[in-house]
C-alpha cells in the first residue's frame, strides 16, 4: 500500500524500537535453528535473482514484508557461515557482543577518516589494539604510545597492501609515489602464501614478475637459506628488494614460517618485514601457542584477524606498524577540505592516512565489546577448546588406516586425505558438502587433493567434530564400494 | 565478577535478545536526544583514552557495564555525524532499515568472496545495483545482465583504484599486472577532483607525476579543451594516457565536469572515463536532476555513494564498469583452495575478483532494506526537500549583503563566504563549530578561504537550516564588532 506523500517516509523511533527488536530475536532465532539448514547453500546459479521482482519498489513497503523475504529469498541462498557445522576455508565467526558492536557502529554512524571527525572512533581504536598487544605478547614498539601503532583494516589483503606500499616507498626514498614504480623492485614470499600478496605485488604496480616465490620445506614452510639466496641473486642483478611476507598459519595447510631466520635475513638486507599471521594469530591469545610468534620482534609490520577466529564479525583485520611515519608518508595527501587543527598539531593520529579508503567505520566498538565480553580468559577458553578438537580429530584420522593427515596440525587447521587418491577425495568431499550436514574444503599440497576441516567456529562443540568425522567415514565407505564395483 | 570456567562464556540466545532489545532502544533514544550534544565533539586529543582503562579485562564483563561506557566514555567523544545540524563535508546518512540492514548483515554473518560462498549475498547485490540504474536512468550497459556489472565498494577511493586498475591493464595489455608499471602512464582529472585520485595514482604504482590536473573553469569544472591538450601533448611525447576521472559534484563546491565533451575525447583517444558522483548522483533519482549524468553514457566505470546521501551507512559505494572483463582481467587470482564448480562454469559473478579485498559482507542488505522501505517516491522525496533547503539557504546568503556565494549551487552544498576577507570567515566557522549548535565545513575556491554549508543529514528540516542561517547572521555580527574595535 502506498504511503501518503504528506509522510516523512523516515522509519519512526517508535517503529524502529519495533522493527529492531524483531530483527534482534529473527537472527537469536536463526543462530538457534542454525542447524537445521544445509551448511552448503543448495542454491542454483539465478535461484536468488529469480525470487525478486525485476523492478524496484515504487512506494514503500512495510518492513514486515522485507522481513518475510528474508527466510522466503535470502536464507536459500545462504552458506550458514555461523553454522557449527562450517568447517571449510578459515572461519568468519561472530560473537553476540560483536553483532551488536556493529549494530551500534551502524546506529551511531560516524566517520572516523581524521581524529577530528570523531575522535572516539580514533582513540577507542588506538587503544583497544594496544590491549591486543598485551593480549597476545606481541612486541611492545607495535603499540601506539611508542614510535609504532596498530590500525584496523578490513582484510590481510588490504593490511599486506599498505605493508607492501610502505616498505615500496621506503625502499625508493618516496620515488615511487612520486615518478612511479621502478621494475627493479621486488618482492619475497613462499610458495604457500596467500593469493593476496600476488594481487598486492599487482595492484602496487611491481607486477607480477617482481614477486620471487620462495620454496618451501616438507613442512610447507618458507626456507630461509633460498630466501638468503634469492635476495643475493636479485641483488646482484641490480635489483632493490623491499618486502618479505612471511606467514605464520598459511591458507593451505597452517604452516608457520621461521621468523627468526626469516627476520634475521630482513635485519641485514634492510628489507622490510610483514607477517601475516590471519587465522593463526589469535592463538597467541594462550601462552602455550605462542611460539608460533617467535621472531615476530624483527617485523615492521604484522597483522591478524580477530574477524575470523576471535568472534569479532567482518571486517577487522589489527594491522601494526613498527615506524608509522613509514607508513603515513606512503599514503598521506592532506587537501584544503580536510584541514584541521588537531591533525596539523601532530598531537593525533588520522587514520585515512593509514589505510587505502578515506572514509572508515567505528569497528573499533565490537572489537571492545568481544574483549569486555568474554575477557581474556573466556577468548583463551575458546582458543583452547577449538585447538584441542582439531587435535582430536586429527588423532582419529592418523588411527584410521584408509585416511592420513597430510601436513602438521599447528593448530585448529587439519589437513587429511583419503588414501585412495585425488578422484575419491575430491567425490568424498563434493557428497559431504552436498548433504548439508557439514562443509569442508580442499587445497593441494605436493600436488595432491587435500581435504581442510577447520576447527574455529564460534559454536562448534565436540560433538560437531565427532559427527563430522563419523560422516566422513560412512561416506568414504560408500564411495569405496561404489569404487570397487 | 569473574564467570566460572565451567560457563560457555558466550553470550546466551536470551541474552542476546535482552542486550539487543537494549542496544536497539539505546540508538533510538540517541537519535532522539542527539540535539542535545554539541555537533562536533568537544574532546581533546586524549580525553577519550584517559577514560578507559590502561588494561584490557582479565575476565568478562556484564554488557551493561559496556552500555553505561557508552554514554560515558564514546558519547563526549563522538561528533555527531547523524545530527540534523550536522552541515559539513558530504553527509554520511543512515536510517532505520539501514540501521537494521547492517545488523542483519552481522547476524548472518557470510563472507561474499565468491559466489559459492553465499549465492544470495551476490545475487542480491547485482539485482539491487541494476535496480538503481533504473533507479537513476544509468545507461543500461552497466546493467549485469550485459557485458558490464555493478558492485558494492567500500568507498569512492576504493571504486576510483580499481577503475585505475582496470584502465591500467586495458592500456597495457595486462603488461603492468604482469612486468610492473612503466613511467609512461598518465591520469588525467581536474584541479578540484577529490584527492583520492592523486592518491589511487600513487598506490597503483603510476606516482604522483601521472597525474594531470586540468584547469577548471569559472565554475570550477573540469575544461574539455584543456584535457584534449593535455592528452595530445602526452601523446607527442611519448606517454600512454590511460585513464581520465570527471566528477560530478566535486567534493570543494559541487561543480560538474561536462561529460559530454570529456566523454567524446576519452572516445577519439581510447582513453577509459571514469565518473565519480560520490554524493551528487543520488540526486538522479529525481528526473528533473538527471541533467548531472548527461554524457555519462560515454563512461566505462561510474560510481555513487548510497552511504552520503541515499539514507544507507557506510560503508556503500555503487561502482558499475561497461565491461566488467576489464575490471576481472585487472584483480583476478585463483588459488586452488577457492576453485569450485560454479567458478569454472562462468555462470557467476564472484565479487573478489571485483575489489581490492578478498572477503566481503552481506552490505546489499541494508541497500535492499533502504530502498523497499522507501521505495523511490520516498526516496525522491528527501533529495527534493534537501536540494530545496538547499536552494533556500543560497537565497538568505545573497540577500544578505554581508556574503555572497561563492561557487554555483546545483544541488545541496552551498559554498558561500563573509565578504570580509579569509581571516572573518575562519574565525567565524571555528566559532560556529566550537558552539556545538551546528557544523560547517570549508575548502579554498580561487584561492578565498569559503565556508561549505551542505544539507543531507537524514533528519535535517526547514527549521535546522533556518536556525543555522540566523547563528551565521549572528556570529557574523559578533565577529564583525570585535574586528571594528
Amino acid at each position: 500500500m502506498p504511503k501518503k506523500p504528506d509522510q516523512s517516509y523516515h522509519m519512526s523511533a517508535d517503529e524502529f524500537r519495533r522493527w529492531g527488536h524483531a530483527v534482534i530475536d529473527w537472527i537469536a532465532d536463526y543462530h538457534e535453528r542454525i542447524e537445521s539448514f544445509p551448511v552448503l547453500s543448495q542454491a542454483q546459479p539465478g535461484d536468488v535473482r529469480a525470487s525478486l521482482p525485476a523492478q524496484p519498489p515504487a512506494h514503500g513497503e512495510d518492513f514486515s514484508a522485507v522481513l518475510a523475504d528474508l527466510d522466503r529469498v535470502i536464507l536459500p541462498g545462504v552458506t550458514h557461515w555461523q553454522s557449527p557445522n562450517f568447517l571449510a576455508y578459515f572461519p568468519s565467526n561472530a560473537s553476540g557482543p560483536a553483532i551488536l558492536g556493529e549494530l551500534l557502529s551502524a546506529g551511531i554512524g560516524v566517520q572516523g577518516m581524521l581524529w577530528a571527525t570523531s575522535p572516539a572512533c580514533t582513540e577507542l581504536e588506538s587503544h583497544v589494539l594496544d590491549w591486543l598487544i598485551d593480549m597476545l605478547g606481541l612486541p611492545g614498539h607495535f603499540k601506539s604510545t611508542t614510535d609504532g601503532g596498530g590500525v584496523i583494516q578490513d582484510s590481510a589483503s588490504s593490511a599486506t597492501l599498505c605493508a607492501l606500499l610502505a616498505a615500496r616507498e621506503r625502499a625508493t626514498g618516496l620515488d615511487a609515489n612520486e615518478h612511479g614504480c621502478d621494475r627493479r623492485l621486488v618482492v619475497y614470499t613462499s610458495l604457500q602464501a596467500h593469493s593476496s600478496i600476488e594481487k598486492a605485488v599487482k595492484i602496487a604496480g611491481l607486477g607480477k614478475q617482481a614477486l620471487r616465490l620462495v620454496d618451501t620445506d616438507e613442512h610447507h614452510a618458507m626456507k630461509p637459506g633460498r630466501l638468503a639466496e634469492a635476495i643475493e641473486a636479485d641483488r646482484a642483478a641490480g635489483k632493490v628488494p623491499c618486502l618479505v611476507v612471511a606467514t605464520v598459519g598459511t591458507t593451505s595447510s597452517h604452516a608457520v614460517d621461521p621468523l627468526p631466520a626469516i627476520g634475521k635475513i630482513c635485519r641485514e638486507h634492510g628489507i622490510w618485514l610483514h607477517i601475516d599471521a590471519a587465522m593463526a594469530g589469535t592463538a597467541a591469545l594462550c601462552p602455550e601457542f605462542r611460539t608460533i610468534h617467535h621472531g615476530v620482534e624483527l617485523a615492521d609490520s604484522y597483522c591478524f584477524n580477530p574477524h575470523k577466529w576471535m568472534f569479532t564479525n567482518f571486517d577487522c583485520n589489527a594491522f601494526y606498524v613498527a615506524e608509522r611515519a613509514a607508513l603515513i608518508r606512503a599514503l598521506s595527501i592532506l587537501p584544503e577540505y580536510l584541514r584541521n587543527q588537531a591533525t596539523e598539531s601532530g598531537a593525533v593520529f588520522d587514520y585515512r592516512d593509514w589505510q587505502i579508503p578515506l572514509g572508515r567505520r567505528f569497528r573499533a566498538l565490537k572489537l571492545w565489546m568481544v574483549i569486555r565480553h568474554y575477557g581474556i580468559e573466556g577468548l583463551q577458553h575458546h582458543v583452547r577448546r577449538h585447538v584441542a578438537l582439531a587435535q582430536q580429530f586429527a588423532d582419529w584420522v592418523r588411527d584410521d588406516d584408509r585416511f592420513e593427515v597430510a601436513a602438521p596440525v599447528p593448530l585448529n587447521l587439519v589437513c587429511f586425505r583419503h588414501l585412495g587418491g585425488d578422484a575419491i577425495n575430491q567425490t568424498l568431499m563434493d557428497r559431504l558438502n552436498q548433504s548439508g550436514h557439514l562443509y569442508l574444503s580442499h587445497t593441494r599440497l605436493d600436488g595432491k587433493f587435500i581435504l581442510r576441516l577447520c576447527v574455529g567456529q564460534t559454536k562448534t562443540e565436540a560433538h560437531h567434530v565427532e559427527r563430522a568425522w563419523q560422516r566422513i567415514r560412512d561416506v568414504a565407505g560408500t564411495v569405496e564400494k561404489e569404487q570397487n564395483t
